[in-house]
Formats: structure tokens, C-alpha cells, sequence
């Protein structure tokens, strides 16, 4: 069937999930132990991370970020949102962060922010994502790549 | 003394904590209950949240979402960084990035980021700030204010 289907990510996908990542930044990750990443990762409860599987085969992943703000307010972050170049034009990424938008309204978000490169504007908008206008995002690299 | 003291957010500091906010953005949470705030946001886990006192009050307060990602990699999000208007030009926000900054390192953080107001960007390039030259934010409200 020429479907997708989206499930919480689990510890047995991690080898693939890193390798679909590799698409969007590599990293060096050699070094890093399977197990300590996941339990970091699973810890970490304001994660909310989901694969999507076609052909059986785990080829999305993206990850929202759910932030209890001190006044009561949720506010969502959307993370690693990537669709494997194999199987893009089949509007797998806008199904995936539909999931990831309704996972933020089932915790009440009452905004969702993501960074993305220019080009992808338009695919967000498609979405329900507009631009912030009056705003801009600053980074400090602490170590490593940027 | 002319000085800054900064510690992590305590129940019995909301009320002021709220008063501050409302100088960064104006929300109406006559409604909300202190107690469901509260427990919402410390069992989130990932939020690391200082207030800054300065003459016995609390002038200052600002957050660090600690976001652990699934190959093992953390980062850190700023968020909400507010300082009193009655007390700046003291270099009480610089400092205050500053401590986050640090717990963001402490935590092994690779990289922070943060959104502001263009303006802003002169003062987070005194902090070791740049600016994200090619991408942009995007939101989505989902409820209530933008």
C-alpha cells in the first residue's frame, strides 16, 4: 500500500533512525554508545519523537518538543524533522508534522516554532506555519560543529 | 551592594516571577491555579529556570530547555529572558545569559539557541551570539495568543 504509517520511536530503530539523520546532518557518532543515547534520550520526557515506516521500512523521523512554561502556557518546538531522499514527493513530510502538530495540541500547545532553511517556507506553509516577521534566531556553538 | 545574584526558580517566587513576565508578554492567567503551574512546569524535567536577585528582589528571570537528542547530542533552547525594567542598563541580562549559558554547558550542550526581536541582536552578540544567516522561524499558533 502506498501509505505511510507513524509510530513513537523505539530503542531497536535507533541504527536506522541515525542513518535517515545522516541525510539531514552527519555527524561522527562512532564513538557513542548505543544505550547511553537512548537512555538520555528516553529521560529526557519532553521529547516526543516519531518514525514513519512505508514498505516496512522506518523512512521519517521528527521530534517535538513539549515545554511547560512557568506561567502554565505549553509551547512546542519542532526538532530533526527528516523524510529519506528515496521516497520524497509523496507528501510524507507534510503527514509527518501533521502527527507532530496534533501530538502539540493533544499537550495543549498553543504555539509551535521550528527553524528551517529558506527554500523550506513554502512546504511549511502548506502546514499552517508562517513566517515570524519581526523575528530572528541567534546560536552560540559551545563545542564540536555548529 | 550593586550586585546580581541568581538561583534556580522556586514555588514561592511565582508571583513575581509573573508580574516580570507580564513585561516581556501581557497574558491573562487570573484563571490559571499557582499549584497546577507549578507542578506542570517542575515535572518537566528538561527546563532549567533562574531568577536574578538584585536589593532583595527578584528582577530577573530566564530558561533553558535542555533537549536531548536521539543520537546522543544535546541542546539547549533560551527562552523567556526578561529583566526589570526599573533596574536595566546594569548588565543584569548579560550576566543572567551568562548563567545559562553555563548550566547549557554543564549539560553538555553542543549548541543554544534562542529567537528575539532584531534590536535584540546587538546584546546576544556581546554573549558569544551570531546570527543564523540562512534559516528562518516559522510558527504555528495553535490557540489563544501569538
Amino acid at each position: 500500500m502506498n501509505n505511510i504509517t507513524f509510530r513513537p520511536v523505539q530503542k531497536e530503530d535507533l541504527d536506522k533512525v541515525f542513518l535517515l539523520l545522516q541525510q539531514l546532518t552527519k555527524i561522527d557518532y562512532s564513538s557513542r554508545n548505543l544505550d547511553d543515547c537512548w537512555v538520555s534520550f528516553i529521560n529526557n520526557n519532553s521529547s516526543n519523537s516519531l518514525v514513519g515506516i512505508f514498505n516496512k521500512k522506518i523512512v521519517a523521523y521528527g521530534s517535538v518538543i513539549i515545554e511547560n512554561k512557568i506561567r502554565g502556557e505549553v509551547a512546542g518546538h519542532i526538532e530533526d524533522i527528516v523524510v529519506d531522499k528515496e521516497v520524497r514527493g509523496k507528501n510524507f513530510g507534510i503527514k509527518l508534522i501533521n502527527e507532530l502538530v496534533n501530538i502539540a495540541k493533544d499537550n495543549k500547545c498553543y504555539r509551535i516554532t521550528l527553524f528551517c532553511d529558506e527554500p523550506l517556507t513554502k512546504f511549511y506553509s502548506k502546514n499552517g506555519f508562517k513566517m515570524f516577521s519581526d523575528k530572528v534566531i541567534m546560536k552560540n556553538s559551545l563545542w564540536m560543529r555548529n
